[in-house]
C-alpha cells in the first residue's frame, strides 16, 4: 500500500467513512512557498498549506514608520517646549500605513492560490488599548485582506483576539473583522481561535504590542482560572457583529487537555472550518510514533460527523522551510509509506522529513480507524441535515404519490402501528366488549368496525388486516381518502391486494356520514377502532386534534377506541448558528421566516439546558387524548353546524371566530436550566405518541413511538418519518451562566387555523434567593403561515 | 368667578400653563351613566367619565357557567368510576364564553360614546396559573375589545395584571393584550398600573381567581420588600409583546408615598394616557378640604409638562350612581365654584355632592399654581419635542435663508463667539504676537488677518467687526461663503451694513488660496484668527474637522488661533420608548432609520444611567482640536493632491480610499453605571466647545458653549441652536439592576464620508468581585446615510 487508502476509490474504506483533508501551516514561515516546494509538501501528504498574506519586509516597515513617528512626534513637542505643550494636540491619530509593495510580499495572483488558506500577519492587535496599535493593526488587517480578496483568495484565516471576552477590546476586534469582510468582499474569513483559553497556551511572538508596549504585556498571563467558554464567547461576539455572515468561519485550535462534553458541543454547533491541531498535542506512542489521545481522538471523529466536514491543519508540523530547500531534488519522490516512514525514524535518517510523515500518516490510520457510517448517516439521510423544509399542510394540500412512498419506507413506524392494532383487538376480545354490529336481534354479533381515516395509499389498511388475519378478528374495515388521486390507488388496491374486503369512500374524514354496517345498510353504525396518521413533528401541528374532532362523533360509546391514543408535543432550547444564518438570508424574499415554524433533521445543533431533577432538557409542552370526554363531544360537532351547550353563537378566543374550535387551544410554560452560558436561536419541537395503552391492567407497556433524541432509541428505534420542528427566534438570546431560559408557547386557534405562538425570557441565578430578568426574545406568532383547517 | 379659570380663554391663566383634563372613574359603577347621568357629571366639573363595557349580569353569567361546567364534569367523573377515569382527558379546556346579548351591557353605539373611557371587567385574571381562569379571562377580554371597537370607542381602559414580573403569568397577560388590540383594530387600549407596587394597596374585589381558587389568593399579600421597579417591569414586557404598538398607552396610579425620583423618570419617558388618583390619596388639609402633598403636587406639575400632557382620572370620587339620581332634577345647575363648594361643605349640605366639587376644584387651584410656561417652552420650541429630524448635511447642500434666519436667532451662541473673538484680539496684543500682516520692511504692522469661512448669512462677520471695534484693534477681513445665493446676501450687506470693510470670496474654504493681503496683493498671506460655525449636535458631525483640514493651512504658524479651539462629543445611554415606536414606524419606508443618527429636542427620556465617581451620566467620547499640530498639517495638505509623508499612496482604513482623512477618525470606549433595571433605546449626544480658551494663564476661565444637560445652564443658559443628537438602537436592550452598560463608538471615514457606528453591551454585578455579560446590541452604522465630504 503506497498511498493512504482512504484516497484510492477502490479502498473499502473509501466513502464508508468521513474524509480527513489535511493541511500544514507553518507559523514561522514569513514567505509563501515557490511551486516547486509546494510540490513537495503536497507530495508528503498535505493537500493544501497555508501561506502568510505579507512577509518580514512588510513587518519591518511597520514597526519602523510608527518607531519614527513616534520618535519625530517626541522631538517636536521637545522643541515647543512645554508653554506650547499645553496646545499640542492630545488625541493625535497614528500614522497612515502606505500600501503595499512587491517588496511587501510574495504572493501574486495565479498558480496555486486559490488553494492556499492566505494567513493574515499574527504580529498585529485589534484589541489593543493603545489607540496606535489598534490603528494600526486595523490598517494592516485591510491592506492584507484587501490584497488577498484582489489575489483570488477563497480563505483569509486571521488569528483571534488574544483577550477574552470581558476585555474592552473585544468589540474593537470584531468590528475590524467586519470591516475586512466588507474590504475582502468575495473570501472566506476564518478567524483561528483556541477551544478555550488554556493556561501556558499563550502566543509568545513577537507583537505590536510586545514592542511598543512592552510593559502592558504580562496582562495577559496571569489568569486567575480557566474559564471554559470565554474563548467561544468572543466569537460570538465577533459573529454577532458581522452578523452572522456565511462567509465567516471559525478554526479550533485543538487544546491539550480535552474539555468537557458541553464545549465540545457548543464548538459543534459552530461554523468550524479548520481544527488545527499544533504539534504539541501530539504524544509519542511506545514505539516513539506521534499519535493521539483516545479523548482526541473522539473529539475528532465527533467534529468529522459534521455534515461539513471540517478541514485537519497541522500546525508546525512538516517541513520547515529550510529544510524544503534541501529535498527540492527529490520533490517527485513518492510519499513514503507509515511503514517507510517508521523504518526511517528507527534509523534515523532525515529526522525531520520523516517527522512529519508520521504524523500525516497517523492522521490517515485515524481516518481508517473511525466507525462506518450508520444506516442513519446514508447520504440520503445526512443531505437533510440542518436543510430547512416548510412543514406539510396535509389538511389544505393533496400529497403526491412519491411523498407518500417515502412515509411508507418506515417500517418501524408501521410495525408499531400493527402492534397496536393487534393488540387492541385482542384486549377487545379479552375484556368482553360489544362490537357495534351487534344489534338487539344479534347481540352475540363479533364484527368489529375499524376505520382507517386518511388511508393515503393504504399502508395502515394492510396492517389492521394483517393484525386481524394474525389475531383471528372478525372485521368490518373502511377507509376513507379525500386525495381522489390517492383513491384511485386505494381502489386498485382494494382489487388486487385486499381481495375487495375494504369499503372505500372518498371524503374528507370531517365530512364523513359514518359506516353503514353490512346487513343493516338503512342504518349509520359506529367506529369500533379509528386508525388515523395525521402527526406531524411536533404531534398536533398537521391537525391531528381538529381532524378527529370532526370524526370522532362516529366512534362507539364508550368502548371505542382510537389509535393514536395520545400524544404529547416536546420542546428544547438550542443553539443553532447555521439555521440562525439560513433563515436570517431569506427574510428579504420570505418576512414569515423567522415565524415559520421549520422541519429539519437538526444535526449542528447544541442543546444548551442541562438535564436536572424537574427540568428535563427535554420538557413536554402539552397533549391531546383521543377520544375527547363525551361530556364535550357535543360541543365540537358544533363545527358541523349542529347544535351544542356551551357554544352557541360563542366568540371563543378571536373577533368573529365562533370559539369551536377553543378547546384545542393549548399554553404551557416551561422552564430549562443552562448551567453555562451561551446563545440560543429557537427552539427544538418533538412528539411523542402512545398509540395503544392497554386497559386491562399496568403490567403493560404501551404501544408508542417517539422522536425525542433520548427516547427513540427505546421506544421507535431507527424511525425515520418525523425529523423535529424548529421554532426561530427573530434575535439571537444571549445568557449567562446559572440561567434559567423561561418558555412559554402557545397554540392558537380561530374557525379556520391553527398556529404556535412562542416567547423566550431570561433568568439569570446571582445568589441562592435571588434571580434576575436578564432578557427577553420577542413574542413571535405563525399566524401569517398557519395551517389551515 | 363661576367656573374655573383655565377654561376661560380670557383668564391669564389660559395656555401660560399646561390645561388640566380632569375625569372620573367610579371603581363600583356597574352600568354605562344614562345621557342625563352623564350631563350631571359634566357639569360638576369632569370632563370625561369611564364606563365598564359589561355589567353584572355578564358577570354572573360567566361565573355561573363556569360553575355549572366544573360540576357536570365532577359529576361526570363520578359516573364513569375509576376505571374510566384512567381514559378521561387530563387537558380538558374551559368552556367557551357565549356572545354578549343586550342584557350584558348597557353600553350601544351613538351618543356620547366616543367620549367615554371604556373599562373591561376587573374581575378576570389573564395571568392565572389555573388554565381555565386564564382562558375564560381571555375570552371575556376579548368579547369586550371586541364590542368597545365595535361601538365606536376611542379608549379601552384594561386593569394591569396583578402580579409582578418575576411571575409566571405576565408573558401570558402580555400575549392576551396582544391579541385583545387584534381584535380591538382600532381603539386605544390604555394599562392601567401602580406606579409601584404599594403594600397595602392591592385590590380587595370579588375576581374569578377569588372565587374559584380562593385558596391561591393570599400569595399576592405576603410580599417581602418593595420592589420599586417591578411594576415597570411588568408594563416594559407587555409592550414589548405588543411590539410598543402606537394604540398602547399606560394609565398610572398616583401612590400614597411618592416613590424616588429614578422611578418617576422612568415614568416620565413612558407614553402616559392618564394619571389616576383615588380618593385615599387626598388628604384633608386643617380647613377640612381636600388637598394633595407638596410631593404629589411636584409629581403632577412634572409630568402635565409633558408634550402630551396625560388627563387626569380622579378615582372614586365624585357622585355615585346612586347620588346621581338623586340630583337629576338640578341636572342643569351651574357647577358651584370652588367657593361655593367650601360654604357648602361647612353647612354640611349634600355632603357628597360637595365633597366631589372640592376634589375637582383642588385639581383647578392646582392647575392655577403650575409654574408658567418658561422661554424654553414656548409653542414654537415645544412643539419639537421627541420631533425626529433627520441631520442637516450643509457641507454637501446649501442651506436656505430662512434656516440661517433660525440659526441667527440664538442670541446666546453669538454673543459667545463675539466674546471668545474679543478676548483672542486683546490677548493678541497683551502677548505681543506678530501679525501676520507685519512685513520685514514693515515688522511693527498692525493689522490682524481674520477670516470667517463659511460667513453663511454674515452673523459672526458682524460679531467679528464689532469685537475689532470696541477693543480697537486694527484688522483685515475676509469672508468666504460657497453657497451662492448666501453669497449675494453677503455683498448686499457689506455694502449696507459693513462699509465694504470685508473681502469676499465665494468659495468652499477647503479650495481657498489664502488671503490676498492689502498692499502686497502679489504674494498669499496668512489668516491670524478664523472663526468658523460648523459644528453640529455632536460637535464633529457636520464635518468641521474636515473642513478645518482643508484651510488650516492658512493659518499663521505658530501664533494663528482657531474659534472654536476645540470641541468634544459626548454621550448618554437613555430610554425614550416613543422614539423607538417612532423609528419603528418609519422602518418600512426608510430601511436605515436605525442606523440614522436623528437630531432630536429629547425631552420624554429617562437618563438611565447615574452620576457616580469616574462614570459620570455624560461622558465624553473625543476631541478635536484646532489647529492640528505642524508635524501632521502636511499630511492633510494631501486631501488636496500635496505630497506628505506618512500618507504617500497609503490605503488607510478602507479599500481603495488613500486613508487622507484617517487622521479624523475616532473610537471611544465608555462605561455607564445603571443602579436601578431599565431598558435602553439607544444613545444622546451631546457637544461642547471651547471657543476660546486664554493663552496668558490658568486664571481666566475659557469661553465656552455646551449643549450638555448639566452644563448648558452654566456654560451657554438659553442657547436654542442644537437640540442633541440620537443614535438608535434596533431593539430595545434590556438590562438587571447593578449594571455596567459598555458602549463603544466609532467615527469612520474613508476618503469622501464620515459615518458614525456604536455599540452597547451588558455586563451585571452579580458579587463584588462578578461581573458576568448579559447582552449585546447589534453593531449599527450610519454608513448608508453617511455625512459627505
Amino acid at each position: 500500500m503506497s498511498s493512504s487508502g482512504s484516497l484510492n476509490p477502490e479502498s473499502d474504506s473509501f466513502e464508508s467513512r468521513p474524509v480527513f483533508y489535511i493541511g500544514q501551516h507553518d507559523s514561522t514561515r514569513r514567505e509563501a512557498l515557490t511551486d516547486d516546494q509546494y510540490g513537495q509538501v503536497l507530495s508528503s501528504g498535505f493537500r493544501f498549506v497555508t501561506a502568510p498574506i505579507t512577509n518580514q519586509h512588510f513587518f519591518n516597515r511597520v514597526v519602523d514608520l510608527h518607531r519614527d513617528y513616534l520618535k519625530e512626534r517626541e522631538q517636536w513637542a521637545q522643541q515647543q517646549g512645554p508653554a506650547a505643550g499645553q496646545q499640542a494636540n492630545p488625541s493625535l491619530p497614528a500614522p497612515v500605513v502606505p500600501t503595499l509593495t512587491d517588496k511587501d510580499t510574495s504572493l501574486f495572483p495565479g498558480g496555486y492560490l486559490g488553494s492556499l488558506a492566505l494567513y493574515s500577519s499574527p504580529w498585529i492587535d485589534l484589541c489593543s488599548p493603545d489607540p496606535h496599535i489598534s490603528s494600526i493593526s486595523r490598517q494592516v488587517l485591510n491592506l492584507e485582506a484587501a490584497y488577498a480578496n484582489f489575489c483570488g483568495a477563497r480563505t483569509i484565516v486571521v488569528p483571534g483576539p488574544r483577550q477574552d471576552d470581558s476585555s474592552r477590546g473585544i468589540a474593537q476586534y470584531a468590528r475590524a473583522i467586519r470591516e475586512a469582510m466588507h474590504v475582502a468582499n468575495r473570501a472566506n474569513v476564518i478567524i483561528h481561535m483556541p477551544m478555550y483559553r488554556e493556561p501556558g497556551l499563550e502566543e509568545k511572538a513577537e507583537t505590536l504590542s510586545s514592542i511598543f508596549n512592552p510593559e502592558k504585556e504580562p496582562e495577559a498571563g496571569d489568569k486567575k482560572e480557566v474559564d471554559l467558554f470565554s474563548a467561544w464567547d468572543s466569537w460570538n461576539t465577533i459573529r454577532s457583529v458581522c452578523s452572522y455572515s456565511m462567509r465567516l468561519f471559525v478554526a479550533i485550535r485543538i487544546p491539550r487537555r480535552v474539555p468537557e462534553k458541553t464545549l465540545q458541543e457548543r464548538w459543534f454547533a459552530e461554523p468550524l472550518h479548520y481544527l488545527t491541531i499544533s504539534q504539541e498535542i501530539f504524544q509519542l506512542n511506545r514505539a516513539g510514533h506521534p499519535s493521539l489521545s483516545r479523548h482526541h481522538q473522539d473529539l475528532i471523529n465527533r467534529y468529522m460527523r459534521l455534515r461539513s466536514i471540517p478541514w485537519l491543519m497541522l500546525c508546525d508540523v512538516g517541513p520547515r522551510p529550510e529544510e524544503l530547500a534541501t529535498v527540492s531534488d527529490e520533490s517527485n519522490a513518492e510519499f513514503p509509506s507509515l511503514a517507510e516512514a517508521n523504518q526511517a525514524l528507527k534509523e534515523n535518517r532525515r529526522p525531520h522529513m520523516s517527522a512529519m510523515n508520521a504524523h500525516v500518516g497517523y492522521m490517515r490510520y485515524l481516518e481508517r480507524q473511525q466507525p462506518p457510517f450508520s444506516a442513519m448517516e446514508t447520504p440520503a439521510l445526512t443531505s437533510f441535515q440542518d436543510w430547512l423544509q416548510p412543514p406539510l399542510q396535509p389538511l389544505a394540500d393533496n400529497l403526491e404519490s412519491a411523498t407518500y412512498e417515502v412515509f411508507e419506507g418506515d417500517p418501524v413506524k408501521y410495525d408499531q402501528y400493527e402492534k397496536a392494532i393487534t393488540e387492541a383487538m385482542i384486549e377487545w376480545r379479552e375484556l368482553k366488549k360489544p362490537t357495534s354490529t351487534a344489534t338487539p336481534e344479534n347481540p352475540s354479533s363479533s364484527e368489529l368496525v375499524v376505520t382507517v381515516a386518511g388511508a393515503g395509499r393504504g399502508p395502515l389498511v394492510s396492517r389492521a388486516l394483517r393484525a386481524a388475519e394474525s389475531t383471528g378478528t372478525p372485521i368490518q374495515i373502511w377507509a376513507l381518502e379525500k386525495n381522489q388521486d390517492a383513491y384511485v390507488y386505494l381502489l386498485r388496491k382494494n382489487k388486487v391486494e385486499w381481495g375487495n374486503k375494504v369499503t372505500l369512500v372518498k371524503t374528507d374524514m370531517r365530512g364523513w356520514e359514518g359506516p353503514r354496517l353490512k346487513g343493516r345498510e338503512d342504518a349509520i353504525g359506529k367506529v369500533d377502532i379509528l386508525v388515523t396518521e395525521l402527526l406531524g413533528s411536533f404531534g398536533d401541528n398537521e391537525l391531528s386534534p381538529e381532524c378527529l374532532d370532526g370524526i370522532q362523533n362516529h366512534l362507539a360509546r364508550p368502548h371505542g377506541i382510537s389509535i393514536p391514543h395520545s400524544y404529547t408535543a416536546h420542546l428544547s432550547p438550542i443553539s443553532t448558528p447555521r439555521l440562525f444564518a439560513d433563515i436570517s438570508s431569506r427574510v428579504v424574499g420570505d418576512p414569515n421566516a423567522f415565524e415559520t415554524p421549520w422541519v429539519v433533521r437538526l444535526f449542528a445543533l447544541d442543546y444548551v439546558s442541562q438535564k436536572v431533577p424537574d427540568h428535563p432538557r427535554f420538557q413536554q409542552a402539552w397533549e391531546f387524548v383521543h377520544p375527547i370526554d363525551v361530556l364535550r363531544a357535543d360541543d365540537f360537532a358544533a363545527v358541523h353546524g349542529k347544535a351544542a351547550k356551551y357554544v352557541t353563537g360563542g366568540l371563543g378566543s378571536m373577533a368573529g371566530a365562533s370559539g369551536t374550535n377553543e378547546h384545542n387551544a393549548r399554553h404551557c410554560h416551561l422552564t430549562f436550566v443552562c448551567p453555562t452560558r451561551g446563545v440560543i436561536h429557537g427552539l427544538a419541537g418533538f412528539f411523542e405518541s402512545v398509540l395503544y395503552a392497554s386497559q386491562t391492567g399496568a403490567g403493560k407497556e404501551p404501544v408508542e413511538i417517539s422522536i425525542l433524541p433520548d427516547q427513540i432509541d427505546r421506544k421507535s428505534r431507527d424511525m425515520i418519518s418525523w425529523f423535529p420542528i424548529f421554532f426561530p427566534l427573530k434575535k439571537p438570546l444571549y445568557f449567562p451562566q446559572d440561567t434559567e431560559l423561561e418558555v412559554s408557547m402557545w397554540r392558537q386557534t380561530d374557525d379556520a387555523k391553527v398556529w404556535y405562538e412562542w416567547l423566550v425570557e431570561v433568568y439569570a441565578w446571582v445568589g441562592p434567593n435571588t434571580r434576575i430578568k436578564v432578557g427577553t426574545s420577542d413574542l413571535h406568532s405563525s399566524r401569517k403561515v398557519a395551517c389551515l383547517m
